[in-house]
Order: structure tokens, then C-alpha cells, then sequence
């Protein structure tokens, strides 16, 4: 804690999405936080700006390299480090970080997916905590809070079901990439929309669950639920389930990893401003409970129509990257980076129109079956990621 | 804890519904409980039974008074006490287990709706800890389980709405006894069912949470769910919303209470002994964890229609019942005590015929606009329970 009790935080990967709306929480809450540290990739005027508004000790850019990434996780020194770059580029400075003990809020898929054996046996050496900020992983988290993982029987990550949900398995064969970026509720990139619409992005998140919470992959399950307002269950020996809900909104759970173990007061972005009086309805169900309007997630005002929240499962024959990713995470060691490295890989190919939909799941199995095996290391995953994607990438060739 | 390290229970009401079932989940559990206590009405032959069988130190019926209901929850050296009679009649019992120090798990609504100004000062005096037993404020429990509670927003209580959840205020109020013991999801007792239609049962159990958690009225809020699997949400400051769901088992609840802070490993009694097998199913789906359907919460098997739950609010001109609850535990004091002593007069009275549906409200409205107001003390809310009584019978007699 700095020397006023505010929580010090470095962010890597500062000008992203996570990066920006982190800030925004932070900025919402200045007696909570201080920004020691800020690293950038290639938008050095939002760095700047971000500088100029934040005042952290230590600002690097991508031109600053990994020895950059490193200063903000290090010298800064953080309570916690916002781990929200993409890919590999902050592995090194993320281990360092864990290995010093400090706290990481894990906005990087690739982190505990491809790295995650090695991450988070590092953090159990030294005691650091690695608080989940994806919305999936932040429900777990919670749902966890206060109970014994003796007592879980099975973690459930909600899955929107992407835009072929109800589509046939040759209609996924065949899918334009104009269908397959129509998400039905999440705005993401290109990639991480692909991801939604093979289901690979919670194959990825079934992996990093596994992690985080040290189950194994049959105790880690995923349920398509369209509404996309639930984000994850878990489920206890005594036939308990718990749940965490919350609109699709970011900032909650990047709030709740930087604030951990505290809870920030927040407002609904999509209600700021819409002048609704707290005082004129009735007791018993009042619109807006100190601001926030729970008629969003617990059902609409009286006469309107009620709320819907649909579960169900996966097909593994429509989808067979979630196939994939649990043959991966059971195997191991370098497995799930071949798995992540291809899939990007594929998923570019698809992108740039040199592979079918229905090809992109060939290829990371193709991967998977023809990459060497090995125990997970920093090196061995680097390794591990560039033989994955030079095979995915000459699979994709032949087509 | 026993010599040999399994808590000590005892039961007030042990051949009650509760009763019987808690009885159930500590004989599947015999390395975790001692049954120390019993206490029964006039089933003197199943106590008899339940004595044979659970060999508690003492045991005693409704012949042995108050002072029975004394011994057990005291002189047997409990751990726990198990308070799951009806009514008032246990009330300086439980009193002085919760002096004395020891934990309550409270099956009687009465307990905190009439008298839970008195036992929550109690027990925080004494460092006792009120387990609810109730699945609605376990939910509400389970969902508070490391959390502070100065990040609670709103509490939240699911309805099924019952059976008059779609029906006009005009059908309601001539609504017959047939179609209100019509209750679409679970069997309970006559007098709970009529409650559960008026919706008071809900009013009640708002009381409660509103007690239990240490919550103001208005940041308990209730949200009808006709599937009732969903049982308590609790609303944070940040925006998350986590929820309790589990299917309609009391054994679950009652378990929890018993076992907390542990989990029992149960298992799903509608799946006993169907012979499914669980190494069938794919590993990311699998129909069993554990011996446990998840299907049955979160969504079909594959293929299979997906599971739906649906969220409203209730609205209180087709239920005033609902609107007179918030009233009284804004009122406090001997209010409740009235609330829940009138309901009772008056589901009597529409029972017998003597009364219309939509009077119910009517009569209970009198009854808290009549009463003499007190302060709450176990002797005022015995003033309170007749007068309340005596004004709602002649409520009745007036039609």
C-alpha cells in the first residue's frame, strides 16, 4: 500500500481495452489506487496522455522490450500488476513479478492457458495471488470466496453459444466470416469474436479455470447460456450450486481484481444519467437499490415482461475445438500452448479467407497430434509455440 | 464437538417435517453428528423410534412442557440446536440456548419474524451464530460466505409466486381453497401453501432476511421465479449479483446448517439408483460429477430442450400481503409479531370457509392498525401474538 493507503498498481498493456477501463475504474476511485507503473505497446500519444493524467513512476513503450515490461512489473513497485498485454511478449516480466510476491490481476488468456503450470506453481511458492479479471474466472473467484475447495465438485463457465448456436454442423463447415463476426452480445476484436463463434474462447477459458483453481478437467464444465448475464457456477458436494451474475460490463470484474478483498462502490454505465428517482417506487421493489437498477438481472418492472435465462450444453460435434481443448488441458505440459498457438494461427487463415470455418478445428488437432510433447517451461512453451505455429501455419497451406 | 470429534445436534421438533428429514441427512453422515437431543409434540411413537435408533441423552415430549423443550436445548450439551417446532412454543428455550452461546439452526420462521429483534440482540451478545434452515436465507447465507457485509447492496428472495402468480386481483379475491392449495412446485402443509399464495410466506421470509443479515427493508427485495431452483441472490456494491440455486431438496439446506461452515457430500435423491453411468459421457459434458445431475440445474443433456429460468417481481396490489410485511418491519417491534399472529387467524379462517381469499389481507391489515405497539421483548410479542389473535378473530366474526 502506498504511504496513504491506496492500493499501487502497475498496468502492462496500459492502452488496450482492459488497459483503458481499468484506468477508468482507477480514475473513478482515486482514494482507493495509485498508478505506479504503466507499459504500452505501440500507442505512445495514449501512454502519453495516460502519463500526463496518472503520474506513474514508471512509463515504458513496446520500443522498451521485455526489460520495460519488467520495470513496470518490478521497480514500480506494485501491490498488484494488471497483466493485459496479448500473447507471450510479458511472460517474463509476469513470472518475475509472481516470484517478488506481488498480486496479479490475469487479463491475458496466454498467461495461465500456455503458461499456466508455470505460473501458478511459481505463485504458490511465493504466496503472490492471481485474481482472475475475465468475467468467467471472475465469477468462479467469487462463488469461491469463503468456501474450501475440498467442497467443489465442479466449476461451470457460461458460454453465450456465439453465432451458430443453432446452427448445423454443415452450416459451421461452411460459415462466411461475415456471419461468423456477428456476436449476439459481447463487442470484441476479430480474434476473440472467431474464438466465440468456434467456442474455442471457452475451451481457452476451461483451461485457465483448471488452473486458477487447481480442478481437473472433468470437474470443469461449460454450459451455453445465450443471455450471456450468468458467467460462471460452481457447483458443491452438497448439491449447492452458486452463481455470479452481472451485466456485461468489464469494469466489474477488473474493479473486483483490483480491489480484492474489498468491493468498489460502482454505477451502471448504461443507467448513469437517465434521471430515474430512487424515492417514487415502492418498497419492495424499488428500481434502483442505491443506484443500481436490478430490474436489469433480477426482472423488469411490475407488468413488464419477465426476464429469461436459458442453460444448456456444448456440442462437442459441432464444436469440436471444446473437444480439443479438454484433450489438451488432459495431456498437459506444452499441449495447451501448441493449442492456443494454432488456433491463432488458424483462426488468421480463416480471417485472411485461405481456410474454412470448418478447417480451423482441423488444424489445431493436426498441432496437437504432430507437435513434440514436453514438460511446461518458459522455454519449452516458447518452443512449444513457434513449432505449433509453423505446423498449423504449413497445414494451412496445403489447402 | 463429541469426544470424538462429531457435533453434537440437538433436535426441537424432531418429528416434524424438519425434524424427520435433518434425521435423515445426520444418519447418512454418522462420522459428522451426534444427535444429543430430541424434543416432539405428540408423535410419542416415532420419538420412541428416533430414540432407538439415534441414542440421545435426553428426549422429551410435549407432556414435559417448556421446561422439556429447556432440557434438550440445553442440558444435553449441544453444539447445535436445531430449532424446527412450530409457533412460539420454543421460544425461551432457543432464548437460552443463544445465551448460553450455543448456535441455532432456525427452521422457525415465527423465531425471527416474531421475535428476531429479541434473538439477534441475543445472539450477538453471545458470539451464537443463527444458521437459517430455510432455503431462501441459506441461499442468502451461502451467497454472504466471506463476503463484508458493507459491500451489500440488496438481498434477495425468490418466489415461485404460487398459484395465483398469472391470475387477476378480482380472481384472487374469490379465489376458492382448492385452487390455492393448487401450489405448483413444492408440498408443503396447508397453512404454508395458503401463505405461499397471498404471498406472505415471502412477506415473512423478507422479515427474516431482513433480520438474519442485519438488512433495512428496503435492501431486501423479492423476485418471483416460477421455477423455484434459484433460491437467494445477493446484490453487491460493485454491481455483481451472486445467486444460490439447487433443486427443492430441504435435506440441502438443512445440511448446510448443521455441517457449516463444512459441506456434506450428498447426494441427489430423484437420481438415486438410476443407474447412470458416468464414464459414458464426453469428458466436457459429463451427465454426472460425483454422482450429481448437473443437467438438472444447468441444462439439459446435449440435444435436449435448455433449461429456462424466469425472473419478475411481485406485484403488490394483486398481493398486499406483501406490502403489509414490509410495513410491520418497518414499524419493528411487536409489529411482526402481529403480522405473522393475524396471518395465522385469518389462513384459518379462509380454511374453514369463514373467510374470503382477499380478506386474509384485509384482516391482518386491521389486525397492525388495532394492535397496541411495543417494543419487542419475549413477554410484549406474547401480548402482542393474542391481542393480534383476538382482533383478527373478531375481524372474521364481522363476516
Amino acid at each position: 500500500m502506498s504511504e496513504r493507503g491506496r492500493k499501487r498498481v502497475a498496468i502492462l498493456g496500459s492502452t488496450g481495452s482492459i488497459g483503458t477501463q481499468a484506468l477508468q475504474v482507477i480514475a473513478a476511485h482515486p482514494d482507493r489506487f495509485d498508478v505506479v507503473g504503466l507499459a504500452a505497446g505501440r500507442n505512445v500519444d495514449l501512454l502519453r496522455e495516460q502519463v500526463a493524467r496518472f503520474r506513474p513512476r514508471i512509463a515504458t513503450t513496446g520500443s522498451d522490450g521485455a526489460e520495460g515490461l519488467r520495470r513496470v512489473a518490478l521497480d514500480s513497485d506494485p501491490d498488484i500488476v494488471l497483466a493485459a498485454t496479448d500473447g507471450a511478449v510479458a511472460f517474463d516480466a509476469v513470472l518475475a513479478a509472481i516470484e517478488h510476491g506481488t498480486n496479479i490481476a490475469v487479463a491475458n488468456k496466454e498467461l495461465i492457458v500456455a503458461a499456466g503450470e508455470v505460473m501458478t506453481a511459481a505463485a504458490r511458492a511465493s504466496g503472490s495471488r492471481l485474481l482472475p479479471v475475465d468475467s468467467e474466472h471472475s465469477a468462479l473467484f467469487q462463488c469461491l470466496v469463503g468456501e474450501d475447495a475440498a467442497h467443489v465438485r465442479a466449476l461451470i463457465i457460461t458460454a453465450s453459444g456465439g453465432p451458430f448456436r443453432t446452427a448445423t454442423r454443415e452450416e459451421i463447415e461452411h460459415a462466411t466470416l461475415e456471419r461468423a463476426l456477428a456476436h449476439p452480445t459481447w463487442q470484441m476484436g476479430t480474434k476473440n469474436t472467431i474464438d466465440s463463434a468456434t467456442l474455442m474462447n471457452k475451451g481457452l477459458e476451461m483451461i485457465e479455470a483448471s488452473r486458477l483453481f487447481g480442478q481437473p478437467g472433468e470437474r470443469v464444465l461449460i454450459t451455453i447460456h445465450p443471455q450471456s448475464i450468468a458467467h460462471g457456477f460452481v457447483l458443491f458436494t452438497d448439491g449447492s450450486v452458486k452463481a455470479q451474475i452481472c451485466a456485461p460490463d468489464m469494469r466489474v470484474p477488473i474493479g473486483y481484481a483490483l480491489a480484492y478483498p474489498q468491493r468498489l462502490v460502482l454505477r451502471q454505465a448504461q443507467h448513469d444519467g437517465t434521471g430515474a428517482q430512487p424515492g417514487t417506487s415502492a418498497p419492495c421493489h424499488p428500481e434502483l437499490v442505491a443506484g443500481f437498477d436490478v430490474s436489469s438481472i433480477l426482472g423488469g418492472k411490475p407488468g413488464a415482461p419477465e426476464l429469461r435465462y436459458d442453460f444448456g450444453r456444448p456440442d462437442v460435434d459441432r464444436f469440436p475445438c471444446v473437444r480439443l481443448a479438454y484433450e489438451a488441458l488432459a495431456r498437459g505440459g506444452t499441449a495447451p500452448a501448441v493449442l492456443s498457438a494454432a488456433n491463432e494461427v488458424a483462426v488468421r487463415a480463416f480471417v485472411e479467407g485461405k481456410l474454412r470455418f470448418g478447417g480451423i478445428a482441423r488444424a489445431i488437432e493436426h498441432a496437437l497430434e504432430s507437435a513434440e510433447h514436453r514438460d511446461a517451461s518458459l522455454e519449452a512453451i516458447r518452443l512449444a509455440d513457434a513449432q505449433a505455429r509453423a505446423i498449423a501455419s504449413k497445414f494451412v497451406e496445403g489447402f
